[in-house]
């Protein structure tokens, strides 16, 4: 498998590049103090929303496009009422903004800087423009530029997320590729031509590597990968 | 004057950012050999050339969108032909390449450097996004990210590129200055509300500021626009 041909790596962003866990888990702990609250399964469950959501959204590509700030805040919403937790509207504005703030993995930042030497990096995310932008600030996340399912009004797995973000970046599906944790998303990308490279993160999918069908290279960092992709050049 | 407010500096790139008329004429020379040409007027004309086209295009509109670099092509081809310049295919398209290799002023970097310590900084050029990653590339450009015309379909002075471009940073119009070389892009960013900065630029504006309603401030270097927005906070 030569990668000669790639020209621009292309980031899921949430679990893949950033540990939205921790983060998230630490900032709903100093929002909610209701005693016995067990933090990273609020996050988690946070989380699981965020994916029946944009399943949904994706396949329905609605129009006008959705924004995810205001998805999370739908989920947050729901999920504060079934735990039954009391949080006025202020805490829950900046709570929400929660995702804007999320620490990178520690090899995302090195790892990025590598394949800036050889080709464009930018993130793919259902992230919004701003989001990304803000976590790209945070984290100092070397990426080259921000492309977002906002900028093309498709949530992925949908394949016009993918396929945009080709056109914009004047590139054949193949000589993209996908760098991503989750299964779902790189076969959204393969089923489009690109290239896939699946980045083993704790808890995001099982521990089992996606088929070479869907990831092209299965390593356990961003920093492996640029080494790995530098030796199949 | 306070910019206080101003959460997001986005640049107009040629001119502005990129010293487009040294890295032209030089490319030129290398392309064409004919004894006597004046390379300086002939990159002049082929920017003189993208004024009229852009002007045109900015007002109509038009559906599809038309790429940049077939603009710049284009024009190209008409300056070839009414210079008698004989030119084989595969020189032309790797010439007009040339407005994606354009180096940056040398205060271009470190006054996106310094302005990113406490706003975005964003490219918001009528050059594709493609042309725009691979200046940012070239030049190492730290742009926290590209915005382009390409992105909203819409070319500069059009009020949509610049209401897209704060719709899509989730900012109010007055949250966001532009940065240009010209009067009548900073005149395009004030109706829509934007702040503006001026950056003198040898031979692109005449040598007269704009006046205040226009431009906020008027300085010789992005380096200088930093400090100023610092002592202005």
């Amino acid at each position: 498998m030569s990668f000669s041909e790639v020209k621009a790596f292309v980031f899921d962003v949430f679990g893949t590049c950033v540990d939205w866990r921790t983060s998230v888990s630490r900032e709903l702990e100093q929002y909610i103090s209701t005693p016995g609250t067990d933090y990273r399964a609020l996050a988690d469950n946070w989380r699981q929303g965020y994916y029946a959501s944009i399943r949904k959204l994706a396949e329905t590509n609605p129009n006008p496009f959705p924004d995810l700030d205001t998805v999370h805040r739908e989920i947050l919403d729901r999920i504060l009422e079934e735990e039954n937790i009391a949080l006025d509207e202020e805490a829950r504005v900046n709570l929400n903004q929660c995702w804007h703030r999320l620490s990178p993995w520690p090899d995302t930042n090195p790892g990025v800087d590598a394949l800036n030497e050889f080709a464009i990096t930018s993130t793919l995310s259902n992230g919004n423009v701003r989001l990304l932008l803000d976590l790209k600030k945070y984290g100092k996340i070397p990426f080259d530029t921000i492309l977002s399912a906002e900028l093309f009004e498709a949530y992925k797995p949908n394949p016009k997320a993918y396929l945009e973000a080709a056109r914009v970046l004047k590139l054949e599906p193949h000589e993209v590729c996908l760098v991503a944790a989750h299964t779902y998303d790189l076969q959204g990308a393969k089923k489009c031509g690109f290239k896939g490279a699946y980045i083993r993160r704790a808890g995001e999918d099982p521990a089992t590597d996606p088929p070479k069908e869907i990831a092209d290279v299965a390593v356990d960092s961003i920093v492996q990968l640029a080494e790995w992709v530098r030796q199949n050049k």
